[in-house]
């Protein structure tokens, strides 16, 4: 009797026995880096420019008075938040879509970019302020694979309406 | 020797195979949709005000000086990050609740409930103002069943604490 | 013929057979609850100090105009902010951590203490506002736990780029 025969084993698609989870592993853990990294610049700014908002935190600065709007602050701000309204999305709909089977070559290629027009869309936003359309750019490529993914997934489901 | 004899394997909840992970898959890949459209929205209202925050931005609307403060695009902006605020919870906290084994048919009632009230509380919000509470009660129905799931799952694996 | 042998199954570590990922649950609902309770601590200064940012939203605080800048009212702001900017990423950082099938000990210790100053960071953010560094050092605990994982998760991953 030989038990390697193969029993019929679903693939657990979200599991490190997938490369194509594998990848989204590391690419994901690429973006978390980096919008951490967005505090650190913001906290930067504001040490520089001494623009505290929190008046427990004046001390720290040696300042007088907390100060709002400061034109380097806000942009990181911006950055920051551009972030939260882009990458989590994209980290959330990319694990939706690995897990709905995709082609794995595909897959892994639209998570690289994906992840790489983010890591672009940052620099050319917070630290090397670059003429448009460089950022409105790096931005579309990224949102456009999320769409991307959300429909091929709501095709995948649709019938789980 | 017969091969098929069942091997007890467990269901393997966060995969196709479970018909509650593909309901919030699909419900969870409109929500993303939704959340992406706010972006548009804000830009469009941008454009339209002439209101840039930054300024290698200006060139592209053919304005003078960056602007802040406009009532509509703050709106949007407003209602992009109650969608932050609110939506990505609902989504972690809802595949939280689907892994945790709930019955079958409530999960999927609390995830479609859930994923329109949100499209409706975007509508009355950032497209169409309706006068309150309609505002309110979009917002609470999402609410109320985030904190269903929280608890469910907290009680779920309480002495994992 | 004895079916009892044991077939070669890998452990599904997203599962409620994981108990790190149980430990992860039980955390992770913890602190969404948390995050949805920050939207009550503003709709609570929005109310006690009259600063509703709605024109349709006056009618129910009974005030003739739209409000904005009030301190108190932006500090639950800022710390709900800071909430979406870090524990969201942790939350997604712990499940890619967890799924890389970490030191069980290890991964239960890090969740526990990264949720737990989350919840202090906002106990001194959002209700007792207390001098720095407590604020700071509850920031950059959770803070550190991320990056350990990132990197934890980047190393696991790094032939998957």
């Amino acid at each position: 009797m030989n038990m390697s025969v193969p029993v019929d084993q679903p693939l657990v698609l979200l599991s490190k026995s997938n490369p194509v989870f594998c990848c989204y592993l590391f690419w994901s853990s690429l973006l978390i880096i980096k919008m951490l990294l967005m505090s650190l610049l913001t906290a930067r700014q504001r040490i520089k420019t001494k623009t505290f908002a929190n008046p427990e935190d004046l001390r720290m600065g040696r300042t007088p008075e907390v100060r709002f709007n400061d034109a380097n602050v806000e942009r990181m701000r911006r950055a920051h938040r551009n972030d939260l309204e882009n990458v989590l999305p994209f980290l959330l709909m990319s694990l939706a879509y690995v897990a709905s089977n995709p082609h794995p070559l595909t897959a892994k290629m639209l998570i690289r970019i994906g992840a790489s027009a983010r890591l672009l869309h940052t620099i050319v936003y917070a630290c090397i302020p670059l003429p448009q359309p460089t950022r409105a750019l790096s931005f579309f490529i990224t949102f456009g694979i999320v769409i991307f993914e959300a429909f091929y997934v709501l095709i995948c489901a649709i019938k789980y309406i």
